[in-house]
């Protein structure tokens, strides 16, 4: 997706100039991926024109194959952010519509060929919302990945506004979640996905279990807001019996909080590939998370040794020369 | 619509800034009439959304009435403009599918209350090309016009990427123009629009009056393009018996072709309401197409003054203080 | 005015662009009753310049009616604002000499039929302040709605660096006030324009009222700096016989301040407008003066929606989509 | 003074942003001086606040001296620059009503101090328009000049818009001429200031030289103003018998041309403080002048060397490295 | 490289920012080919830093393999760049001193790997003139080519600023030229490269391939620079026994000119890998190395069918849509 | 040197744009002095090019004369500037090697002519850290400030990048420390340069002053780091017989805080030349410096007066107008 944000502060209706950055949910795992060192692939479809091409141009720069991505007709899909600060809230105006990504076609892409070597899947909960091709591309991908022995994780984030293709989420997420081996969901999350209705994460997660045993894992992060410019951000992790948390880092000047819960699943999943413990990998993954809230765009450019010098505490708020 | 551009020379795969410009052909031309001192309303449909409000915001700016704009879902017409330089050509990538305006709905508009007061009215041969609810309120209009004795202009722009509704220009065109008093436009536009074939402006003009007799006055501007940089324009004028003509002005270093035709138009208007005679409003017409490639953005911002000090060649090239 | 200040923290001495807003006190309370579906107008003197075309120009864009301004001789009031940060104060440079406004000529304005149709009147101490022909106009307009019968408001905000033309405040505002339903200003105010000397706004107000039985109503908002960036914000009303506050907001990243008065009276003008209680009004005016911190310009962007969600305590702080 | 411009090609009226240069007749002369090598200085008032602090950093940052300015009250006189194109003209829009240039005082400038060590004074036509204190401090240079046998040249540049304060040129302007070494003016210059009608530039010299027989030199550039992006320029110097000519130059693609009038006397003083001949130094000075052509703001950032590189006519065009 | 130039016509001395921009000559070359759609590998070493990584994700996005880039310590070479306009010539300030590039190890490349299926090298006239461990490892790198029967082409521009490690370009080029079969310069490079004096393209191409019979081509362009803004470009291509010629292209609002020659040299190579005919492939070549003048930055931004299309004279100064 | 930031929030591998500044430790010390009327120069070595043109005329524009600079070969010391915000911390990537000043000539400064009328002369760690010649040249003038009773300070703040050159800070520092009136530095500072291990800095003073008698006064600045973006600062004063501190002041969104110690020593010369007791000078040191953190580049833009009103904690928050 390409996204369009006015300059530091303005409002949508008062700006004369848009910041261009490209991204989207799995594109901003990859990416976080890729530039930690781990060989990353991104499969999606995207317009055939110059903004689809500097869709994949972001993706290849930060080393994230292409090679399977199909392009064709339609447009690139596209938001407006505006960042809010104190009391205003940032807001996203979603314009995605017609989207080259709404028209994928499942047919195009061969699975098991694409996974053929792979050795981690992941989906969000954007992708099955955007139209019945997507889900079903998902689903497809899912299939072949638990075929051939793939971890899959499932980002199940929930956006009530999308969604608008006649299904609901509780219509299409359990089928792929009931093949997910790691979940990262909230509350909310799973009470608009599989109807679990839950006032604690713990009980949420035993629920989310029984009802889908495949799931081993399921991590979330938590956000305390007391202003777009001040909050607070922490994390668990229920590894099917026990429940992990990581600490609480205060955010006081945020420079841009999209793609935070990405970061957050790139550090997931890179602590498991790296096998890791589950608290060295959770501490890294809410570190990662917390890291991305300084950096502007939807993509977490910071390296696995100052994710790693922020868990140990050292270097925050020196010049380092 | 909303224009999205990169800075000067860069392409549309490299920019990371997009430039904010709001316009479309008849809002273009109440500008221009608008800022010369004529009452002029824009009549048309917006999203109800944030860039909906700074596409009015733009029109009310310029003192053109939007009291009878409609606002509902659907997103706002965009287009991304990448400026050609010496042989590069510059680009226009459409991004209009889904816009509110396609979404218009002839039903909500009463011409004959909204053109109670009025002299003139003007359409585009844009506004048919995009749906048929579009063309539907375009020719409401024109009847209530032609009924209520309201002078009718039309430019018959012919855009090949637009009409994707299923109509093709010739099925929708000659009954439009068949009730408009005066016509802009050129031989390919009577080509696609109405199957005039003709190797003559003269010549066309007199085919498309015998097809139809409404039509007074039909006018025109040339361009002989050397570059995207060094370009010659000039414009004619048939009154139905001979044809006038303008100077030809050489540009050399363009800063914004896109409104020039606009521009051109208002001018038209604008002189036939002040009652000029015919070369003085071709004149005044020509120079303010010539003026607009001067002035970024869609609109024509410069003077009734500072057209007719060109018409006259008063302070070219100086350094007025 | 046009207001020129540096690029985010930059100091006037060693910045090399300013951006451009336009604003002023009375203004901005236009705009913000425009924006949220008010009939408004501006009446005032701008310089027949291409400065004062974009001043009006500003207006118009948020649907303020410019049609009683008169334009003529003189330059456009500027002001240079430098945005403080941390310990260092924000600045504001006046170059106000010489405008347009200033020689406003109190004879060019019909008040009666100006305000034919008018169920308020807004001034604030800003205008009596420029010079002799400004404070004549001011008290033709106040007079000419005391014989309609139209509500009048006026906010003293009182500077010391204007009144620069030979008369004091205290020489002008008591026959201002005098005629005046409801006032804004806090107990410096009144010291300087009135005389009244009180430790306590409740005390001072019962003085004021005593003074000036005509006024119904005071207003303030209350401001604790801790540092250009750290602020908390409150306000009161007296109503004649009890104080009604408001709760404190705690900015902590200022994006603008100037405006959050403008932005206050407007939110009491709109709510008296609406026929809200006392309270609802005032917790809706000082939510529209503490968003107003976060938009920047002069004028405060939001809607009423977005004033009424942070007088719920919803949305704050989060990314809405 | 202090100059706003939009950014390239924008209109006053429809600009966000200015930057900002600081500039003036002398000082843009002082500062090619300065650069060039020389010992310079520029004696001025200016504002007691950052405006004025910045311009004065300005000088000094080529390294002219500013030790006998004075400060005190008043703005810092500005103008409105907008770049023209093509057939739009650039336009200066004054703002220098109340400037503290306006208000210098000419007791507080010692000049036979001041000028104890010089070898040349230069003023410019625009000193004696501001006010009868500017003038009156001017014909105090310039009679201590004379006193002292400094070289005085005078560029008499006449602007209608100025000359506000009760006097015309006429009535100023002989005074000083007649005390003036080397005068740079053309045809209306003379006309407007000194009353001679000539048809040719050596007549009216020939004219002004019987009127003012101190005058030794008249030099003057000439432009030839196709479009605003289009110009010719060439240059004559008339030495009391014959009248030397420089070639022509055609400038196409015009960054900024405030300041090549200064650009050129800077030539002209440099090339006569050198000892060169008189064709060198007229060749110099239009040279000099015509690169200003190519460097935005008021001063003319080129070396002597690449001045003489143009007057040899090498490395045109080049990219050296 | 970084590149880092100041915004348009602003000089080194006076800017306060640099656009930045990565590129080389021989990056550029593989660049355009990429995008053209050719597996293309770029082979250097540069720092592990972040503007390091930053020349890498340049590459990178445009699709050039960067897998057998080394890293490691020294400093990114840098260029500074100020764009000419009209008389004032284009510069660049080289500041590649320390550059990691010059400390390349040869030993770290095993050439017959990395070319195992290559179809041709190129190489640059600026490698062997870094520092003897870049003409080193060129030179093992043109030997391995030679060997696998790898067609090699090499670009001799000669810079004399360059070539500071204490060895001439006469003693270094003539081994590398010995072996090479396509070879890119003009009459001063074969001079100063091999000391060729010859005052004739075709003279200078026989005496060349006489002295080494391995150049089986020869092609170059020509520039008449007539200033920085009007240039007119052609090319020619000794084939060893005729000369071909192309046509000559006006560009009269040169955006940027650096890495014109490497588009050239970027359009030979895609030509004859396309096996197109000699003439097919200058045009193409030479209406790429055209189109580049208008395209910011040091890479070539342009499809293949854009150059075909200027090739064919379609679409030159039309506004596309 | 140079330094090149990324616009604010950016990190140096996403940037396509630098904000450039000029600045240095001795050089912003020199600054602050001049924009606060004293006297100053700065001696040092710049390129023969436009860069270091631009160093000099960023000094000059202060006030700073320039006068024995000397200039030639080398590039200009650059350093790229990542602010940071939040948990990320602020990097600098020095990018320093070959540097003109690094080449600098003890030989060419007759440093007993250059201090003749010298109060005070100021050395900092940075400079005997980047070469021997140097090293030697602050040793010559440490010597002769000595023999002409000139007080002398040096900030001994330690870079463990630097120091490349073959001798380590202990083989240095020593020297030049034992000569040296005013010493700014803290426990790191003094374990480094001179193998002081204290836990305390009444204790290191102590250490300090045993070893170095010559040493009176030993000044330093506290920072407490919550974030990048959250700090506290105080400062301390250690007069031979017991230690002053200031208060601590609490920062919440810093602008830019390279400069603060330089700031901090300008202060600490400034109060001494002034000679206000040294409690007031501390305060005012301390205060300075706090206030650098709010202004964007290497130096320290506020007034004295600006300074003492925030040790009077008048203004604090205040708009100003």
């Amino acid at each position: 997706m390409m996204r369009l944000s006015p300059p530091p502060f303005q409002r949508l209706q008062q700006t004369h100039q848009f910041d261009v950055h490209y991204g989207g949910s799995e594109a901003n795992v990859a990416v976080s991926l890729a530039q930690w060192g781990l060989d990353t692939e991104h499969v999606s479809r995207f317009p055939e024109n110059e903004l689809g091409q500097a869709a994949i141009a972001h993706l290849r720069s930060h080393g994230v194959s292409t090679q399977h991505v199909d392009v064709g007709d339609g447009r690139l899909g596209t938001y407006f952010l505006e960042h809010g600060t104190d009391q205003r809230s940032s807001k996203v105006l979603y314009d995605r519509a017609g989207s080259a990504f709404a028209h994928i076609d499942p047919s195009r892409f061969d699975w098991e060929e694409i996974l053929a070597d792979a050795k981690w899947l992941h989906w969000s909960g954007i992708t099955p919302a955007i139209s019945q091709a997507a889900a079903d591309t998902c689903y497809d991908a899912i299939r072949a990945a638990r075929k051939l022995g793939v971890t899959i994780s499932g980002d199940i984030n929930y956006r009530r506004n999308l969604w608008q293709y006649g299904k609901t989420a509780r219509d299409v997420m359990p089928t792929l979640i009931a093949e997910t081996d790691v979940v990262i969901g909230g509350l909310t999350d799973f009470e608009n996905c599989v109807g679990i209705a839950a006032s604690d994460f713990t009980d949420a997660c035993r629920q989310l279990q029984r009802q889908f045993p495949a799931v081993k894992t399921i991590a979330n992060t938590y956000r305390e807001e007391l202003s777009s410019s001040q909050q607070k951000i922490s994390a668990s992790w229920w590894d099917g019996k026990s429940l992990l948390t990581g600490r609480t880092y205060t955010l006081t000047s945020i420079a841009d909080r999209v793609g935070a819960g990405d970061a957050f699943v790139a550090g997931l999943i890179y602590g498991s590939l790296t096998e890791w413990t589950k608290q060295v990998t959770l501490d890294f993954a809410l570190a990662a998370c917390t890291l991305k809230h300084s950096v502007p765009g939807d993509v977490n450019r910071v390296s696995v040794s100052e994710v790693q010098a922020l868990v140990k505490g050292v270097n925050i708020g020196k010049l380092l020369r």
